[in-house]
């Protein structure tokens, strides 16, 4: 088979899938989005996937077929094979994801794990390029994250590692949709703020312009309605925003007293949104809890760069060394 | 220099400094320990500690400058020419330990932090043998710990990480020696457990054989009083030590939920005396706090098997990677 010009990277989430499609200079050619509607089963996301990428192929003008390689970042362990063991977020248990997705595009494909994927991303292509220890943090609705020591994505023995989001920070703490409670993400993701501000707005009676930026659905409060609140400082946003920033501080110094990374980069959707008003927050928060102190100012704690494309361009990283590392 | 038959390690502690020296076959044939008198300054610990080590070779019946190398354990974080960066129980700022021992014993020596030294040598000797991605967590005054993924000793861009007891567990909870608040090691020590064994005994005023048992000097509890009074059933010791190993389990979590390693192994002298009767409340915490819950039956969470010698046994085996290395 002739090398294609072309290779891909797509991003499997709960609620959409996207793909982009990049030439050999890198640059992205094509893009395509799809919601996912995991509802509908295994098979046919797998099939809305293949749709999604034939669509961005398209518009790089090529087709799927003849792509080079195309790295899938998805949620769940993943094993080296492409085999999901579990993403409860999807009703995936143990599904071959890179063997359907090779049948379907006829062409090879690598999976990782979706954080991984965004952590490798920022480091081969982001905030990240060089750096020799490197922990990723996407701050959506839930928090994810990544770890590479020289080179490596770290996923432990079991390719379970590296769950970042679900440290205990609070023993005994808020309740975390993972069961367990005081977890980091329990506090520093969408979610966890909003156990805050529902707790604020509908138990307290506190006034905030919360309630009605969103349309009354405190439920599903996006990002940038976090920010027009914050902007309007509104004080339940403020509050439940500076909290999060400041238990990701916590966090981020946990990663320090750890690992000792050299960089740490912060993105996922309130970041993009809120990073420059949140980052001081994180920083200081960050400077104060590492250990030994000493230690916080060999670490930059950097805003990522690669933006929504950062897991579809980590797994095409990702899926590049693993077909360069068989050749 | 002909290759010599004999090496050894030697683990300068905050209150002693213990010595063994060893053959080709890998066998102790000779010991020492000295009183470290870390008051009296870094020259004169760096005089004592070639007394200690002489006094082993001797008993070994060979001469400290006939060894093939010197491996060091030393609290602090140090670089990798053996510069201690700091050491505030021993008082030291950037120190030149090898440098200062090479002249002293005439011979090479290589030194680590005493931690990683301790986990290195459980890894290579102890219960750690084999481990792709080992933790090891050793228990005494304070809460040490170390981290080795595929053979390598991790120690962060700066070598001050790994500083496992210092991860915030308990955010804003316990005051930790180290000036920050809900360390690991807050709860999860001995200094830790005094806190919480001095506040039931003096604040509170409930009775415990803790207090006759340690000579009324409960600022000074060693680890076999611990143990007789757990025997005792004495419930001041009990719940002190109950949650102790409670937190000490749950640390373990973020340890695995983090970097899922094939084996954790805990040590230090509370588990010395203590390991059996700690380890199942630790498993139980540990199991019910990591995720994904499913991750914790890949680990293995073992009982250190060097005991006393893990940090001068671990030293020497580093030092013998990187004398191999530089050959």
């Amino acid at each position: 088979m002739a090398q294609g010009t072309f290779s891909a990277g797509v991003d499997i989430g709960g609620t959409k899938i996207s793909a982009v499609v990049v030439n050999s200079a890198g640059e992205i050619v094509g893009r395509a989005k799809k919601k996912t509607k995991a509802a509908l089963g295994f098979a046919e996301v797998m099939n809305r996937t293949a749709e999604c990428l034939a669509q961005a192929a398209e518009e790089a003008g090529t087709a799927v077929a003849e792509l080079n390689v195309v790295g899938v970042g998805a949620p769940g362990p993943l094993l080296p094979d492409g085999t999901v063991v579990n993403a409860p977020n999807m009703g995936w248990t143990r599904v071959p994801l890179s063997k359907s997705l090779r049948a379907l595009f006829g062409c090879p494909v690598y999976s990782e794990n979706d954080c991984n994927a965004g952590t490798f991303g920022e480091y081969k292509l982001g905030a990240g390029i060089g750096a020799r220890t490197l922990v990723g943090l996407f701050m959506g609705t839930g928090l994810g994250g990544g770890i590479i020591i020289d080179g490596k994505i770290i996923t432990g023995v079991n390719y379970m590692g590296a769950e970042l989001g679900h440290i205990t920070v609070q023993r005994g703490g808020r309740s975390c949709g993972c069961g367990k409670r005081g977890c980091l993400e329990a506090y520093a993701s969408k979610t966890g703020m909003g156990f805050r501000f529902r707790h604020a707005i509908l138990a307290e009676k506190r006034p905030s312009i919360l309630h009605e930026l969103s349309g009354k659905n405190l439920d599903n409060v996006s990002s940038s309605v976090l920010k027009q609140a914050w902007l309007a400082h509104d004080p339940v946003a403020v509050e439940t925003l500076t909290e999060a920033a400041e238990y990701l501080g916590e966090g981020i110094a946990n990663f320090i007293t750890l690992l000792a990374p050299d960089v740490v980069v912060v993105g996922g959707g309130v970041f993009q949104e809120l990073g420059r008003q949140l980052m001081p927050i994180v920083k200081r928060a960050a400077k104060d809890a590492c250990f030994p102190a000493a230690s916080f100012r060999h670490t930059k704690i950097l805003a990522a760069k690669l933006g929504d494309d950062a897991v579809a361009l980590g797994a095409l990283a990702y899926a590049r060394e693993r077909q360069a590392a068989e050749v």
